[in-house]
């Protein structure tokens, strides 16, 4: 009978090859973006050209650059920079870390960034959630207080390993996989973290010296009490007034956006102001601990630290990997929706390139994990900066605080390093998102809360863990259990769900499903039950509304792939619904499931002439057959 | 201006209640096959009584048995009987346990089975696969030759907690886990091991001393040359000639269906003449080693030798839990693939407790794991097994064996074993399947290869996991990764994929797009950027094919359901295309889908008159719309 192209209008081509597949799957899946697509069409030299602009992106920039734009960043550029001081040392001694190495974090990296970077807004600095996972994990192996230099060391290597991984990440273009810290975990993480820092600084608030390595609820608040002996109320005192004021100082930018500069600069006050006050009244005697001596200079190399030595190598490896992609996820998720309110593209997988780098090469410099943190980044944009040159400047500040400043911050009180880590984690709270999510989808709720609970007791990479677990169980149960539907007639040519349209209606001797996402080894035996149900519950529906089908049309049209598993399971089906005299009708297959579809042969096996490009011609059909059969029995009763 | 819950015919109803639709997820999840469904509207006794047939089968099936049924099951019985002790014995020195544990287990399973188990053609025995599995893990802690007892002890502890592990699966309704081992996946797999074991054979046929516990290629084959000394010509000459009787039986079995007895009872005539040759010849002294003494006597208890110490908890886990699994997906398999070809349903998750039952109790009486393995199960059907019955045929039989002819086998010739072995195994190496999925799906293909040569050249395990794990990835890329298509009109009211159906045509203004899959974290931003690109790709078309874009239309049939990430991602992207002067239009979404998006608002932000039922709805409004505006333009330059 030959092999018809095409019957009903359906295209059977045979399958495309192998390579073009391959090819076009390859496509999808790295480079969905189709991030060259500027160079087709174009001359070998400009192909070159635009080669060297795409992937050094300054090259791009800074030739068009001009001091109209300088100005903006210049006065960005500043502002950030009074913002990366405090923050800098805060978060260094949030990690326990010499400070210096805070401040020498924000001199190195910015500068790679603004090389390599994409984002115009990204300001770039050090992030109090991975300084705290860092620490969490590496001082199970050393604590600062016996090998400093060691304790620094594995900080340098767990920064080296994050930033080989993202690079890596990016250059194989599986960016990709920090989409599955999906948006409810994050925001239940950052949460999470953000309570258990800002009780980490009840240690620098009340002026305790003792206090835990954990980071926990518990253990911290324990630790807290007690120590009730080391309470400190000069240091509370100091503490919360500095507190008020930053918290009043977001109020002021929360009702009044313009002065946004108001908060920008307060922790750099707040530093100044501490300063000068434990200078001028020696607020060491009275109980107030201060930083401690801070020395001159640029950030010495760090390579001879790296310690790759099998004792630590878990720590670290673990520290540089979750980190990497904690930190990838803040910083990918800001550039991207700083660049969205803009209305520029941005490519994930090369700022993944860019971060990476800088932290390798910051990792050789003395600097320890930086990303593009959302505060700083949005300080950055409201400040009006114009390009990657805002980070130049900030770099350049720091250059200049490092050479001549740096032993004045040696005065900064502790307990104002702990109000500005307060502050600012207490921003990061995101009571309306979690309500949201509580609102609009309860399972995203509980993915959400499982990494906030789990951060604030048990640790915070368990917590994150058991939320990206749960959220990947929920990936595999939609996978698992894809919804069908019956079909009932609404118009006269669409047809719809009958539970979701209950006008519509059902045509006798068919039944009519449509399924949806791919059939593949973790549904394809629930798929075939899930037919199998369908059929059972037609046919035991009561006398009067019972179905006699003989056909069963399914819609295709939403079935996206198909594996081996699942013609498998098709075959199957097939031959249950044939010992009830059930007929198969295909509609609509896409074009990767019709093409396994003919390499499997069932299409031989079912016959192309029972695929159709639309429902209602297959309903046409089969209901021609039903009456043409009717009437032959008809016929053999009257001969009879 | 109110809040009509249907416009253009679309359904808005408020969404269903958090209750309702968790118990229908729920529903979908665990009882996708509504086991219950004979129970409705039934009474109460009935149900009582239904219930009780439901969990304890044999309640529902003897009742009617009666001797003509029995007459069918003795045959049956006595055939798969003479399977059970050459293998029983094979497998258990396989797993270097004492020989007579073999016999034991398949006294003991086959009667708990038959009281719980639905399946009438399972026959109940131990596997090759398993016993090595769990030797290859408890060995890495015990060997058999320091510590029998302890030895024996921690497979019995490994057999409990698969048979807890088991038993709970299916309790739980998680049945489908064992679905994420997929066809690919076993056959590799089986394949795999299959190689392993018979490479194993070869310290039987060369009759070694000296072997090595690793179950690799590697490993395996060195130890085989390194004892070349060993090698005894005695043993090879009886082994290959046992291997080619055994091979041609099988091969008499292939042409003639009908004599498949011959190969079913071919095991057993191996054991009786190795163990006649041995006793008169005194085979002992030409260097064939044999079985040695077994004792007379039925199973004892073996609760004492539980053993969860924290010493071996480890390992006992992990071979519990790998073996659970792969002895469920070979009993779920089996028994579903003999009763799809007899025309019944099987209830899996129903099954698992009743092999879980079987181990439960096993593991309590000298017994080590059993399944249903597939060989067995096919010499019971084809010996024409009408019920549970067979396996409590074979048990008496075995019973029989145990208190009378167990000393008897202590004259079998090792070599005897192996061949037997070998011989089972070659059957299991499927090449034929490989080459069909080489055929019609490269990546099954290579997830296939992986277990078999992670299995062939790592371990068993290793092999398993890696092989579930490429297999997990690549369910989690279709997630990732969703296909969209560009729709054109292929006739009046049929849109189809531009690609498949190249005669189709576009609407200009407007760009039609098939979405599929859910839409959610691990995938939206790559929707986002699809979307995007597409839109883009409209865009910059030479300028006579260039369509300008002013409605984009998303046909939502295929989206099963979408979370709040993916939301989200609907509302960035309609902020990019509204940045164009681009509208978005939704067609068709499903019920869950549609209340997402209600309860998230996205709805409100595009307005109700922006969703249509059909694409056809929806072109004609968007063309109306095009053309009132064009006109307006017009006016707007006349009046000019």
């Amino acid at each position: 009978m030959g092999s018809p192209k095409s019957l009903h209008g359906v295209n059977f081509a045979p399958p495309r090859s192998f390579g073009t597949v391959l090819k076009a799957n390859l496509k999808e899946t790295l480079f969905p973006d189709d991030p060259f697509y500027e160079f087709k069409n174009e001359k070998l030299s400009t192909r070159i050209l635009k080669g060297i602009q795409y992937f050094v992106p300054i090259c791009q920039w800074l030739p068009k650059y001009n001091f109209g734009l300088f100005k903006f960043d210049l006065l960005a550029g500043i502002t950030i920079a009074s913002l990366a001081i405090p923050q800098g040392i805060s978060y260094a001694k949030l990690a326990e870390l010499p400070p210096i190495i805070g401040l020498y974090s924000s001199f190195v990296p910015p500068l790679i960034y603004a090389i390599f970077g994409s984002s115009k807004h990204l300001a770039v600095g050090t992030v109090a959630t991975c300084s705290l996972i860092m620490a969490e994990s590496i001082q199970q192996k050393v604590k600062p207080e016996d090998n400093m230099q060691l304790y620094v060391g594995l900080f340098y290597t767990a920064t080296l390993i994050s930033g080989l991984l993202q690079t890596a990440l990016g250059v194989f273009r599986l960016g990709f996989l920090v989409d599955f810290l999906s948006h409810s975990t994050i925001t239940g993480f950052m949460g999470g973290t953000a309570l258990v820092i800002c009780l980490q600084q009840l240690k620098g608030m009340l002026g305790l010296k003792h206090f835990t390595s954990h980071t926990d609820v518990v253990h911290v608040l324990r630790a807290v009490f007690e120590n009730r002996k080391e309470w400190t109320w000069q240091c509370a005192v100091v503490g919360v007034i500095f507190l008020t004021f930053l918290q009043l100082s977001r109020y002021v930018r929360k009702k009044k956006p313009n002065l946004f500069w108001v908060s920008a600069i307060a922790p750099i006050i707040v530093v100044v102001v501490g300063c000068l006050f434990a200078y001028l009244f020696n607020a060491e005697k009275h109980g107030i601990a201060i930083v401690g001596k801070l020395s001159k200079g640029i950030n010495p190399p760090s390579i001879h630290l790296i310690n790759f030595s099998p004792e630590y190598i878990s720590v670290v490896l673990k520290a540089g990997i979750v980190t990497a992609m904690v930190s990838l996820a803040e910083g990918i998720a800001i550039g991207r929706s700083f660049s969205m309110m803009n209305n520029e593209q941005i490519d994930g997988n090369k700022e993944m390139v860019a971060i990476g780098l800088m932290n390798i090469v910051g990792s050789l410099t003395s600097c320890y994990l930086s990303t593009g943190p959302f505060s700083k980044t949005a300080v950055n944009h409201n400040a009006g900066c114009r390009s990657q040159m805002s980070n130049v400047v900030m770099s350049m500040c720091m250059l200049l605080t490092l050479l001549f400043l740096a032993p004045l911050f040696g005065y900064t009180p502790l307990v104002a390093l702990a109000s500005i880590i307060m502050s600012a984690m207490l921003g990061l709270i995101d009571y309306e998102k979690a309500y949201h999510l509580y609102k609009t989808d309860k399972f995203d709720f509980l993915i959400c809360m499982v990494a906030f609970f789990g951060v604030a007791f048990i640790s915070m990479d368990m917590g994150l863990m058991m939320s990206v677990g749960l959220a990947l169980v929920r990936a595999l149960l939609y996978v698992a259990r894809p919804p069908t539907c019956k079909l009932g007639t609404v118009t006269n040519n669409a047809f719809r769900d009958i539970e979701q349209y209950p006008g519509s209606k059902q045509t006798p001797g068919m039944l009519i499903l449509k399924l949806g996402s791919p059939i593949y080894f973790p549904n394809s035996n629930y798929v075939r039950e899930r037919i199998l149900r369908w059929v059972r519950d037609e046919q035991s529906l009561e006398n009067s509304k019972r179905n006699e089908i003989e056909y069963l049309i399914l819609d295709f049209g939403g079935v996206t792939s198909i594996d081996i598993t699942g013609v498998e399971t098709l075959f199957e089906t097939r031959r249950s619904l044939a010992a009830k005299s059930i007929k198969i009708i295909l509609v609509n297959p896409r074009l990767g499931v019709m093409e396994k579809l003919i390499v499997t042969r069932f299409i031989d096996v079912i016959g192309k002439e029972s695929v159709f490009l639309t429902i209602e011609e297959a309903i046409e059909n089969c209901r021609f057959s039903l009456n043409s059969s009717s009437q032959t029995k008809k016929e053999d009763v009257e001969i009879a």
